[in-house]
């Protein structure tokens, strides 16, 4: 799968494209279409019950995208969210710096500042990506939208939804009854007005995120109730240091001087990616940020990555960020009202462990990871957790009472399934556009309802069909999606039905 | 329950407040807390699941927030979407010049232009809410945020989410495999700088819609496949010309000059109200809006209203509007796209009708509408398809082991149900705690687990308690949330448990 593919697939198959299309597009914003939709949809979900189940205080809150100027003082963004821009003094356009860099010289410039920047642009020698012409300024942009509210306050796009959760955390310690930790989650938009958008879905200025921010008692953090499940459980790292893929225990991380408060987390994520995602093993590792990548106030920093070839390996989809007191201690100096808490008999600051992931790029790798291509079509082997539908149902023809039928079968199963209907085309095409979106399995409703009261089921893998009586057909299904029954055993095996000559 | 009553409930009980409320405020923008998003999630569900389930045609999709100008100036937003102001020549405060009437003489203003709004401000002496100045200028305002996007192009941010269906709809009718009806609906947030936000969320600056567009061939608005099903139901309408609420069986509904393609559809709204959201049929109707209080291009346009006494009576909490081809056709002129589709042996303008709901005005009126007061508390009689947990589970003691057993059960209970745990105070605390956030029952783990094998389980709503077997446990909520059978019968009856003398 190379970006353009990728960017064919998904206009071509309803998954995205770009937003305000018919206008000439919007650069950096995309739109979701029905197909990556019900993708997304899903993906939000899985991650909204895997995560907010680690912990019955886990809870999800929905803050508002635009806020009071004064939380991004308090956060920092007002006077640090900036990005390194070069102009070209040539053709006026302004690039992303350590981006054009990055382009050119294939490592990461990520963290310099502008003089850092511009030095190497000199002694590089590189140029405008546009016109060529020279890159004789290198300066900072504020990335974040302001919005003025009514006659003349100042507000912003949030540029994160993690601000939400901090000016929300006294409100819901006092609801959640005094305890820690508390987790509260954002799923939602976040906007940045990027230099230079690019990749598709996977820098937008416009994107949505699924956090969770876990306040807890600092003098706790070596600790954590369910360590015994995960001490011998391997993670696999790319430490700074070694610059390589290594397989670590749980426990033997804490030797490199992970606290194990944040470890525990770090198994739970890799568990979600691999349980969850079903995503391979090799494809994905936690990266760790050397001391100039993260920011200041990260003690800890790893990057959730999976490997990418359209984006040209390893890329980021998430990050686990131990933020210490830092955004509630801005947030006690600049409104003057204490965020200490009363808890274990001490009163104190509780530090955040954040656990951060951008929805459109992981809806992106699903997309790639699990993107085969047969002949001139295309296979999605997405996993039960993210398929938009687990079944279609279809007539074998739109005539004889068949589509009724077939209607009456969809209409049972979309009680207890994600199902969709079809009945445009031939059962060729009907079953390519599914597995063209990734459905588990289709059923086809042909003569032999009535006489047999059976129908075809197949299965989007390995394209084998079986035939199942109708009585039988919730409770093969669920077995089937829930794994509990190989698909050889879900019925008689027969050949591809064909439609009867009459 | 009156506004300031709601207000103190909503803050107290985790459900909204103001949000950035340590910075004093934004107005217009409120957070949902923990409670609150529950309600909002499974209000947006349960729409979800009700609306697209009316056609195997109906798809979500997930347009962009910020979209391009031209968009808008398509839409007439640009250059039409403005509120009248009144201006205070004393404080130079801007008020939203109808609704200072509106409250002043306790009748609507609505779609007045300004020099009308001035001639009855100037005849009534209608003063400054504010500061008793003069009201001496009344003008228009644009009421979208502008949003500069990268170096200097002009987005806004989305005033209603119906334009990205509207300009993503030919992609869809060809991934859709050239059919109509078609459905596009959108469950996101849209922005208005209202000039005198109000009401809690009921009137915000950010807002989030629920809509589903459905594109038709208008030679078919008096046909629908689904007539036979609703041709006798009885809507609950109150006429411009009548202004009272007659019930109208749907087959004289068309002899009001309604087309039976938007008949059927109010039907599954009102269906909607009642069977799902379980709303009194006396607290429900469609209001007729006149010509002066329509859009001029909704050609038929019934609001949504529900009875809300805090706000002053029956509100609109959406609308059903026959918008015809005017969104295509200002786009095809304005793209220079043709949106023109080949359907039916014929080529034509596909005309739309939109189903359009607040899902912030929704879920605070499914508050106020199953708010009961019982002495110092308050219980939330919210139907099963929104309340935010379907079943709570508690140890009767944090000792003896109990809390384990508990949490056992709740593993069990959350595999089928949308479960909470609770282990922080009395019994009947946690009672009270989660009859204000509606949870339908609560299951209480007593010593009795280990020696009987059951626990009791208490409802809601008549405050009983019966004991029941842990193995039939999920069988029997089932059917209880279900409906099928009534509490009587759930298991044995007992007096409320007192926690044993050790």
């Amino acid at each position: 799968m190379d970006i353009a593919k990728m960017d064919e697939f998904a206009k071509k198959k309803g998954f995205f494209w770009p937003s305000s299309e018919m206008y000439g597009g919007l650069a950096g914003f995309y739109d979701y279409g029905s197909n990556g939709t019900l993708l997304k949809r899903k993906f939000e979900n899985a991650w909204r019950r895997y995560f907010l189940g680690l912990n019955e205080n886990f809870f999800e809150i929905e803050p508002s995208d635009i806020m009071h100027e004064k939380v991004f003082k308090a956060s920092g963004h007002v006077d640090g969210f900036v990005d390194p821009v070069a102009r070209c003094s040539k053709c006026g356009t302004q690039h992303r710096a350590d981006h054009i860099l990055e382009d050119f010289l294939h490592e990461s410039f990520e963290g310099m500042t502008p003089e850092q920047l511009k030095k190497v642009i000199d002694e590089k020698g590189v140029k405008c990506p546009s016109c060529k012409g020279e890159l004789k300024e290198v300066y900072v942009l504020n990335m974040m939208f302001p919005v003025d509210v009514g006659s003349g306050k100042r507000g912003y796009l949030r540029p994160e939804t993690a601000q939400g959760p901090y000016v929300n955390f006294l409100r819901h310690f006092n609801l959640l009854r005094n305890r820690l930790p508390i987790g509260l989650s954002v799923i939602g938009k976040a906007y940045r007005n990027e230099i230079s958008p690019r990749n598709l879905t996977t820098r937008m200025r416009e994107f949505t995120q699924a956090e969770l921010q876990i306040f807890f008692d600092p003098s706790q953090v070596e600790e954590h109730p369910g360590w015994g499940g995960v001490k011998n459980y391997k993670l696999r790292l790319f430490p700074d240091k070694e610059k390589k893929i290594v397989e670590v225990k749980c426990e033997d991380a804490l030797r490199m001087g992970i606290p194990k408060f944040y470890v525990w987390h770090m198994a739970k994520v890799q568990q979600f990616y691999f349980d969850v995602m079903k995503v391979p093993k090799d494809r994905f590792r936690f990266r760790e940020l050397s001391a100039e990548e993260r920011a200041f106030y990260n003690k800890v920093h790893w990057d959730i990555e999976l490997d990418l070839p359209s984006l040209g390996g390893f890329r980021e989809v998430g990050g686990v960020h131990y933020r210490t007191d830092h955004d509630l201690t801005g947030h006690q100096r600049l409104a003057n009202q204490k965020q200490e808490v009363f808890f274990n008999e001490r009163r104190f600051m509780p530090h955040i462990l954040e656990l951060s992931f951008g929805v459109d790029r992981n809806v992106y790798a699903m997309i790639e990871l699990n993107y085969e291509e047969e002949g001139d079509r295309a296979v999605l082997h997405l996993p039960a957790s993210v398929a938009p539908f687990q079944v279609a149902v279809f007539p074998l023809v739109n005539k004889d009472g068949l589509d009724k039928e077939a209607r009456k079968v969809f209409e049972t199963l979309r009680r207890d399934f994600d199902a969709v209907f079809d009945q445009s085309g031939s059962i060729g095409k009907m079953y390519y556009r599914e597995d063209e979106r990734g459905t588990f399995y289709c059923v086809t409703v042909d003569y032999d309802v009535k006489k047999r009261k059976d129908v075809t089921v197949r299965d989007r893998d390995s394209k084998r069909q079986v035939r199942v009586k109708l009585k039988d057909l919730p409770k093969i299904l669920r077995k089937l999606i829930d794994g509990e029954i190989r698909f050889e055993k879900a019925g008689k095996a027969i050949k591809p039905a064909k439609p009867k000559k009459k």
